[in-house]
């Protein structure tokens, strides 16, 4: 049961309806993130979010990113479960994979980043830019994931109910949803 | 060093100015969180995002939120020193001091919020809005934390370089900020 009196909605949607104040930047923020124009694709974008949302055990940030994601990539549904499996043998690119190691350590803490892993982005031919914005994304879901977990709003029940989300998304984005 | 090549600004502000599409709906979401209309003062929302920049050991964080906390608050700068060391014997109301105990738990995961500590807030006489602000503005200093100290930036030197920002912030806000 939520902690507070929610609209019946599921996750960071009964967040919105509650407080439409607040909805409004944390929207545009999302958007911003995870969907205006980037070297980064849409895809890889969600996927940070939900591997993030996934190692805070974030139950409805995870489901709903996770689909986000699949619908983004290619060999989808299967990729996305890999990375959040294993990070080290999911077969993606090895840029894409020291990224997700940073945006691991972004989640343990923001003391967590070390050089080290900046230095592997970067010789695997990550930018600044993706650095910056990957640091930032998986920043944002640390907020994200405790917004939604720290009201203990509602999760859907399976995997069919995020994927039914997700067209919507990736056509419309995220300004707008409530 | 940052972990990036940023320009030679403190903070949160050198990620600002080394990526305006971002800084726009981070600043907005502050403004938003900190400053517009809400039975919270500003002075108690700059305190509940220095207490939690303090628990993640953010020092650029912890430094200005102090400071604009203490700008907005009677006795602000000992209020806040008193909040960071220890805030079961902080002289503050009864009802900041359970909704400082839920950023507590927000800051150390959204699975930490209890029920016991949401119906002690309530019961000291804090609304469900007031609860679910709270929550968020923990949740947005877990990112802005993260953002801070995963790119690696530099804090200040001392706490004058910190007050010496909170009248421009007071009176103008954070949109604008670079």
């Amino acid at each position: 049961m939520p902690h507070i009196n929610l609209p019946e909605r599921p996750g960071i949607r009964a967040l919105f309806q509650f407080r439409p104040e607040t909805a409004k930047p944390l929207t545009v923020l999302a958007e911003t993130l995870l969907r205006a124009p980037s070297s980064l694709s849409r895809g890889e974008r969600e996927l940070i979010a939900a591997f993030v949302s996934s190692r805070n055990e974030c139950r409805y940030c995870t489901g709903s990113h996770s689909a986000y994601a699949a619908a983004q990539l290619p060999d989808g549904p299967d990729l996305v479960a890999a990375v959040k499996a294993d990070l080290e043998t999911a077969p993606i690119s090895p840029k894409l994979r020291s990224l997700l190691a940073i945006a691991g350590q972004t989640q343990q803490g923001g003391r967590s980043v070390t050089s080290e892993a900046v230095a592997a982005a970067r010789a695997h031919g990550a930018t600044d830019v993706e650095i910056h914005d990957t640091v930032l994304i998986a920043a944002a879901f640390c907020m994200y994931n405790r917004y939604v977990d720290g009201l203990a709003t509602l999760p859907l029940d399976d995997e069919a109910g995020y994927a039914a989300m997700a067209p919507h998304i990736v056509e419309h984005g995220y300004v707008g949803v409530r």
